[in-house]
């Protein structure tokens, strides 16, 4: 599982950093990359990686300013372009539908697989056996949504040598053992399972927000994550600026970040006033507040790894 | 005047070559620069070249498929977000407003400037004291359209010294002999304005078509043309792929040129699977039957110089 982020900056291109979209790599989980925002320009990114867009399964569109949607058009057409067959689901505000679909009909794109939009509301937009992502409003002017993706625990591994030592030979009965049920032996003993599991692997957390002022939602969705993706729009002195136009400052993040209680904050979504050295400033201001604070740049990647 | 190519792939963006996207710059002409056809990241490309989105006055878009179009909502905002005030026309094929209305308006784009859309038949699309723009259809599946950018040919100028050796003084009347009329001076001659003023200097005329099959129309629109970009999806020998597709090869382009006389072709819109020296094999085909032919890359550019 890795962040791999794609576009870091706010609301034009730079040559510094791209508009906003962000990948979470889930390679060893599902064999798949989901996005998070998908600005313009964001295929070309996607070339520079070792992303393959016939990989990505999932889409989760924050909220629908342009500098977040306005790459998704192009990068369904070259999905399709480039072979991708499998299906490929769109989550976002109201009104991602009628966008998707006015583009794809006036540009007569025929897309070889299955695309799914959904529009979203509050709540549990995903949930499969491993993963559910849950949605909820932030404050951003229009409807602007984060997302606290869950990976579910897994189950402790079968204590194989355990059972051997007891004479239990492989066979249906070690998939009882595994789900800890209690079960008869050949012998007439009887055992509990659950003292043949190891202990559940503890699933992972990850929490990416869309665009958004200070507000409680964030620290919600933020509760525990392993990683909280924060916008840090401006600088702790512009907070007037932040406040007026519905963003936020490092500080602002980084305190969302010690109010959840999250063990890594990534900071994004930078405005082009910060170039070079500059951004740094963004990164001493939130590190006051939460040490564990990374300043991300285009192609930055964090791994996540799971917990012990 | 000069053409500043800022795409010239097919489809989908590559490394090499980003989607379609052409500046006519007329910086002297009318400070101003047109563009024809907006692929995605075309204002990414812009910010690698001296274009300033502020003078974009005219956009004319030769057809709907994404990869000419797909740029145009973000290029367009930020033109916005940049300061820009003046006006600004798209002029597109039927469906352009649909696409551009349901983009601005999702995303709530909110535009400094007056943006006005024009949905285009074939005739005459642009037309004021300088330049005339005409359209026609090509031949390429959904509408496409070529145009013939006209520059209107200016008037000689006064030949103010051979009037002063007849001791006509400046005034009012210089007005009436520039314009070639008949006038008696104070002095009671007679003397016939044409006489009196230099050689009027010729128009350029630019051609810039759409994807396309060879057709007729192609070579109307480039009659007599000063240059003529012009299509090469394909080598000659994939003629039975560019057929299929609607598209055209380099030889096929290069046979326009010859039958309209025009003075300069420009090959682009390269499939991807011509990259690096494979694409000079396009130009060496169009060379053969027209030799004042260039190829071009991305950010390649060629003066249009005035007719002696
Ligand atoms: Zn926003
Ligand atoms: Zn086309």
């Amino acid at each position: 599982m890795e962040l791999l982020f794609l576009g870091t900056g706010a609301g034009v291109p730079a040559k510094e950093r791209n508009v906003t979209a962000i990948a979470l790599q889930l390679l060893e989980e599902r064999r798949a990359t989901w996005l998070f925002d998908c600005g313009e320009a964001t295929q070309h990114q996607i070339l520079r990686t070792s992303i393959r867009p016939r990989r990505i399964e999932n889409i989760f569109i924050t909220h629908l300013h342009g500098d977040h949607i306005f790459g998704l058009p192009g990068l369904l057409g070259s999905r399709s372009f480039q072979g991708g067959e499998t299906p490929l689901t769109v989550y976002g505000p109201k009104g991602i539908r009628a966008f998707l679909e006015t583009a794809i009909s006036v540009s007569s794109t025929r897309l070889k697989y299955d695309l799914q939009v959904i529009e979203i509301e509050e709540g549990t937009v995903f949930e499969d056996e491993r993963f559910a992502v849950i949605a909820k409003q932030l404050d951003h002017g229009i409807p602007s949504y984060g997302f606290r993706i869950v990976e579910k625990d897994l189950p402790g591994t079968l204590l194989v040598d355990k059972l051997k030592a007891l004479g239990v030979r492989p066979g249906p009965i070690y998939q009882e053992i595994k789900l800890g049920k209690t079960v008869q032996l050949e012998n007439g003993m009887v055992i509990d399972g659950r003292e043949f599991v190891g202990p559940p692997q503890k699933g992972r957390i990850i929490t990416i927000l869309g665009d958004t002022r200070y507000c409680e939602a964030s620290i919600e969705l933020a509760k525990e994550a392993d990683v909280l993706v924060h916008e840090a729009t401006f600088a702790a002195e512009e907070s007037d600026l932040a406040h007026d136009y519905f963003h936020s400052t490092a500080v602002q993040a980084a305190e969302v970040a010690v109010r959840a209680g999250a063990k890594k904050l990534i900071l994004t979504h930078i405005s082009s006033r910060y170039q070079g050295m500059l951004s740094e400033q963004l990164l001493v201001e939130a590190r006051n507040v939460f040490p564990n604070t990374q300043l991300a740049a285009d192609f930055s990647s964090f791994p996540i790894a799971r917990k012990k």
